[in-house]
């Protein structure tokens, strides 16, 4: 099952080991741009560290929303996370891996790689069809 | 919101489009084993594609099991897919993409590649976190 | 410069080295095919690592031929390798990573992943410009 | 062979060919750093496109070198390029390809993904023996 209960306990547990910045877990909820164009909005993580979210990107001067979801780790205070991007316009999945950092001055900065996978007729064309990029995330301004 | 409904429409319909093989869709559901000696378990494909499962792979002679979720296309008859496996035992996290595919005789297959990204402390060996490589899953005999 | 001293040194303490199998070293000299239908032809390893050869992969049914260039550890028994491939047909450019492998009967095995370049016009199509694959090389029957 | 005859014709050519800045074919050779602590310098391109050079990169503090070798296209103006990096000191090689890219200012910025594979002892950790990362190269200033 995919848990769906509050997350409220988590945060409040964080809320309380955080009097200062130092506790502090970099969190993916909230909204992301990158430097490519593309932003992203996250919802609430929850206890199991699940979250969803949309992600948005120009193409061809439309911007197209895609949902995605995924997991970060509720454990280390610069978690490891991944998530799928749906990408339904075009039969293709897209999926991200990478870390979130905090600054020394509490900025938040998400490193991420991903794999883009394109869809093929045929098996024989599988080789052709794993694109592999990357995209650094901060907070929009 | 991940969605909870019910998948049987779509079953429902599947079975309605699909008197022969012709017409089946590769689905993710049940179980796949690698020639490497990692296996998953997949549950139900939801309507809008959603799946969760679980992850094993042989450490060191150990058994560890983590939690999976993604997504499958749900519109191809041979769909991508992503899906992200929480290793909490590590801190990392890996994403794999892939497409199923139906062989001939009806056998499936799925080819996916994938990142694993490792925790570290510091931003500054961000660059040497990821790594990237592939598994091959059928169905166990 | 590439050095294009004679590898008869090389060869030669090899010999000397290797009474029998248990110390030869895996070498990428000679003719490789792998599953997917692409071939490659490996000169003399000379005594930097330094190699040349040809690579041959079949495109919708022609066979296109590419000069390779790269580079294996020379001290290693099992050496890791890169090489660079040479795609003037369509202005890119692919690059391997990998490791030559001994097995316990004496037959030696690539396995090889790739990142494959494709020419852009623009810099802001850079992000899509990067496929990556993996391939198994062995001696062909 | 690996051709080491002059590249002055390329170099005479590109001369007459570009009296203007348009005509400009983006080089491979000379100084590059990276925003991530690395450097290189590359050697002419000979008219096959090939190159040396030498990969600077800064470990715990110390500056380690390491020969490179590859090619470039030298028929685009933006051309792809990929080489190898040999990392005597790890028995672990790295493989890059990219994009050389001229800004509208006549800048130049090589875009870049690599492959680090590490050294393993048995087959069966070949799975666990490939990085993937990236790195974008400007001149120094």
């Amino acid at each position: 099952m995919v848990h769906t209960a509050s997350p409220l306990l988590l945060l409040l547990s964080l809320a309380l080991l955080a009097p200062g910045l130092s506790a502090r877990q970099c969190l993916l909820t909230g909204n992301w741009t990158s430097d490519q164009g593309s932003s992203m909005n996250i919802g609430r993580v929850n206890y199991n560290g699940e979250f969803i979210g949309t992600y948005l990107s120009a193409v061809g001067g439309n911007i197209t929303e895609s949902p995605l979801f995924g997991f970060q780790n509720v454990i280390a205070r610069q978690p490891t996370f991944g998530f799928t991007v749906e990408r339904d316009f075009s039969e293709s999945t897209s999926a991200f891996t990478g870390q979130c950092f905090l600054g020394t001055n509490g900025t938040e900065i998400l490193t991420t790689m991903w794999l883009l996978r394109s869809i093929v007729d045929d098996i024989e064309d599988d080789w052709n069809a794993t694109r592999v990029g990357y995209n650094i995330f901060t907070r929009p301004q």
